[in-house]
Parts: C-alpha cells; structure tokens; sequence
C-alpha cells in the first residue's frame, strides 16, 4: 500500500536496531522464528518530515544542553484545540519522557501506600504494573462484553468509588486494547461519579489519534471544567507518529496546586529535561478527497524550516478503534 | 584550531537550536547581547563518528520501542577498564536519562528525610538542589585552598561522617568546579572515613574523562573492593563528547541489594527505557606521536559499521583539571 509519497510496504530491518519486539527479551532465546507481534507498535518508517527533521537536527551537529524550543507547547497546542477541540492553556502542559513515567508520578503522588486504585481490565498491563510498583491495592472495575461491544457498569464503578481507600481511576481512552473510543456521554458519567467521591481521574490518552472515521475521540479533561480539575492527561506522538523510542509525551494538569507538586517532583527526578530527538511539533490540516491529511514535523529547535507534509488515509492505524 | 579532521574553529549558531546557555532562562530576558558562558557545555560539533553514527540511525527510520543494544554494556566495560584500569561487571551498570536522576535517586532511595548529606564546596551547584528537593539535611565540607590548589580537610571529614544523621557523601571526581583530579590517596582515605561512619559514598564521575596528561583520574570506586561496595557511581558520554542533549548514562552499584532497589525505583518510575539515540559505545585507542587519540561510536542498534575516529589532544577539553 503506497499513500502519497510513503510506501507501507517497504520491507525494513527491525533486528538492525535493538527493536523491542523482536528481541529476546519478548520473543525468548530460541523465539527467532516467531512472527514478533508482541509489542504495539508498526514496522514502517515514521513519516518523511519527521525523518527530515531528525536528519537536520543531526546535521546542526552540536547537542549540548538544551530547553524546551519555543514553538513546542504552541504546536501541541494548536494539534489538541484544532483536531479534538481541546483548549489547553499552555501552563497546564508539563514535559514528560513517557507516558508511563507520567502515570506512574501521577499515581505516587496523588494517592498513598496501600490506597485503591480503579483499573478497567482487559486494560493494558502495564496499569497492573505501575500499581503494584508504587504499593498501592488494586480496584477492577472489568468493562461488560455485550454484543461483540465492551460497555462500562456504571453502578458497578460507583460502588467501588464509593469505598473509602478508593481515590483513583487510571483511564485509557480510547481503550487499549478493547478498541472503545469512549463516547462523552459515557466519560461525563464516569467523571460524575469519580467527582463524587473524589476519585482522580489519570487518563491515559495516548492512542487519541488513531481512531476511525465515524468515531470521535473526546479528550476526558474536555467533557467539563469540573472533569479537567480532576483529571491529570497524558498524550505522545509515540503512537502516532510510531517514534516511542524518541522519548516524548506530555503530562496536562489543570489543578494548579496538583502541577505544582507534579513539577517539583519533575525537578527533583530530573526526568523532564530537554533531549534533542524527543521535541515535537505536529500539525494537521484537513485535505483532498474525504482523506484525513497530516501535516507533522519534529523540531528539537526552532527548525521552522523542517516542516512537511504526511499524508496517510483514514484507516492508518494498525489498531482497530471503533 | 584543526586536530585530525575536526575543525574547532568552525563557528555554529548555538540559537539555531535551544541551547540552553543562549537561551533566555540562562542569558534573561535581555541578555541577547551577553556572552555566553553560563552552562558547561562546548560550541564544537559532536565528534564525526558519533554524528555519523546518528545519522545512520535515522536513516534507519523506524523508532519503536527499543531494548538496550548488545554492543551497549561491552563497550561501556571495555573503555572504563582499557582507559580507567577499573573492571566493572555488567550486572553492576544500570541505565539513566542523565546522572543528576541518577544522583537524586540515589538520594531518595539510600538515605531518609532529613538524614545529613555531605558535599564539599565549592561544588557544582546541583548537588544543593538535589539535597533540597529531596528534604535531606546539607552537611558541608567545605575544600580547603592552599597555594592556589584545593585539598580536602580529613580531620574534619572525619567529624562530620561521625555524626549520626550523616549518611551518604556526593563525590565529584574530578572536582567541578575547582579542577582537582583526586589522587588515589585521597581517595583511600575518604573512602575509609566513610566506611568507618557507615556513610555511603556517591560519586558524580561524570567528567572522568577530561583530564589534563600528568595527571591520573581514578574511580572511587576502584580504590579497593571495600570502598567499591560503599559507592554508587554515575558516569556519561555527555562531558567526554559534548552530548548532553542525547540524554545518556549510567550509574554503577557494586552492591547487589542497593541495585535490586535502584532497579526497582528505575522500573517503578520507567526512567530507564532505551531511546533511540542515547545508546552509546565508545572506546580508544592509543595512537600516533605522544598523543591520546579516542575512537568512539554511537551505536542505536548493532550498528557496528558506524565505527570512527576522533582525534583530539591532550589538551582537548575546555576545563583545567589538573
């Protein structure tokens, strides 16, 4: 399958880098000859223009130590207000290596040892992870398969919001791996309810921008002001862009004293430091012919001249949200 | 100034990219008309091995999650012992995003709040801010300045590790910022103080490798067994190769159940993922006419092809350790 200028089809080594998912660690000693499906994530190049920018940055060829670039946190910006129509104002962004270093802060910080923590299972694992890691106790409030369709058990959640020790819930919107792109009416009644009892709401949105046409992806901290304040979001382009291993995401607390111990926590760990393969910026514009366009470029400077184009159509994703 | 086939003199727009001495967070608001001078960092392009070895890497184009490379450890082994005469078993070396995480985290997880912390002024102002941040006690042990040279006061090492809160010391080796390359008795007998007090020693080696001909830069953590099991060691390509923005390190921990801890808070805070371009090997070899010559490698991968050659001179740093 070949889309405007990129080819899907190009046949690329992934054993001639240290790739996760063909690596013994996933596919075992003597696993050479499985098919390595094991980590999500795809087997083409990331797109041109953010080949071009990482080949420009190389070729500045100085990387000492560096800030944030100016135009990062305006061009996430301008990606959350123009394609899911979410206003962030630009104090709410903190920096983030990952999204699961992000989660895993958010979770120590926010909660205490041995208090409980709402998952969604069949969820991502590494939610399990990340509780068991801090200390804390696990909540599984599972989603309900009905009609080949996972829905949430919306009296199920408010009973278990309701116990005491109960004071977060890790989302994942749009779900990994059920494939929900949570409807807002669904996330304003969970949001409801976690208010209620004052359960904090830590979203991890990382798949935001693979989902299908038809189905919208509403950011939780989107559905009301009162959700924003008790939420905590993490967003990448490591998925969309298929670039984990340039180390970006970003962490979005509206509540001033919560980013406040977030940010001092940044800083006492050191972890939100400026790399310069791990600075985005990303566009979109709407485009011909009924097909989603994305325009994204990568800048770990004020490159502005590195900008390109993207093109790739509405079924891009190698996940299957609907 | 030309050495090999490296110009140093070749002039590069540290603005065209957000160096962070350029930058208004270092210069102020105002200060565009300042020299700067104000981070440690060099206005040279990386070495040419290394900028090829990345642009290797992104032509590769693919960047999903990544595992250490094979070559990683080897490399790092094989250049601490063959420059450093100091064998370090790979089961010892863990990774980290930059050693002031390193630092900090050794803080956190080896001493408790409001436990007393030695440094020795001047020192590299960070370590104040890491003690700070992480609401430890600061026990200063201030170096004394003698003929023009620093030395360290025993005697009163002696009393400030005898005191019971004092439970680690944060070494820089060299010494940043007054250029001492600490002899190995020095460091002999830092280190028995230390042990005698139960104060663990934790070591900022980050510029190991610039060091004037003459003089001898040896790890505290080769100085005897002993003193290798009272020490957590941080080091980094970034001084040796102007690479801070690449976001690459190590911390090495002879004791196995500190690193069992140190493994757990790496995983529990996912600080230690590979990213794409921090993965480092490097090595020397001795070379032509009474001058050091370092050949030195960035490998993402099992790049190997990317081997090359940087030759620089005895006097190739931009710092005076001596």
């Amino acid at each position: 399958m070949s889309i405007g200028n990129f080819d899907f089809d190009e046949p690329i080594d992934r054993r001639a880098v240290p790739a996760l998912k063909t690596h013994p660690l996933v596919l075992g000693a003597d696993g050479d000859h499985l098919f390595p499906a094991g980590v999500a994530d795809m087997d083409f190049k990331a797109p041109p223009p953010v080949l071009d920018a990482l080949s420009h940055r190389v070729a500045h060829g100085v990387f000492g130590y560096e800030a944030a670039p100016d135009g990062l946190l305006p061009a996430l910006r301008d990606w959350l207000r123009s394609r899911h129509g979410w206003a962030v104002p630009a104090e709410q962004i903190l920096q983030a290596p990952n999204v699961l270093n992000a989660l895993s802060m958010a979770v120590n910080l926010f909660t205490r040892e041995g208090d409980g923590i709402i998952v969604q299972p069949p969820v991502f694992f590494d939610f399990f992870d990340i509780i068991a890691e801090n200390k804390r106790a696990l909540v599984t409030h599972p989603l309900v398969l009905e009609d080949g369709r996972y829905r949430m058990d919306f009296e199920a959640l408010a009973q278990l919001a309701a116990e005491p020790r109960t004071r977060m819930l890790l989302l994942c919107n749009p779900h990994n791996p059920v494939g929900r792109v949570w409807t807002r009416d669904e996330l304003a009644r969970l949001g409801e309810i976690c208010r209620a009892h004052d359960v904090l709401v830590v979203a991890d949105e990382i798949h935001a921008d693979l989902v299908f046409p038809g189905h919208t992806y509403t950011p939780f901290a989107a559905v009301s002001d009162a959700d924003a304040r008790n939420s905590i979001t993490c967003v990448s382009p490591a998925k969309t862009f298929n670039i984990p291993a340039c180390s970006a995401a970003f962490t979005i607390i509206p509540d001033a004293l919560r980013r406040t111990k977030f940010q001092a926590e940044n800083s006492r760990l050191n972890v939100n430091k400026n790399n310069a393969f791990a600075s985005w910026r990303w566009r979109r514009r709407t485009a011909r012919a009924g097909r989603g366009s994305m325009r994204c470029l990568i800048t770990s400077a004020a490159i502005a001249a590195a900008i390109g184009r993207w093109s790739a159509s509405g079924s891009r994703t190698c996940r299957a949200w609907n």
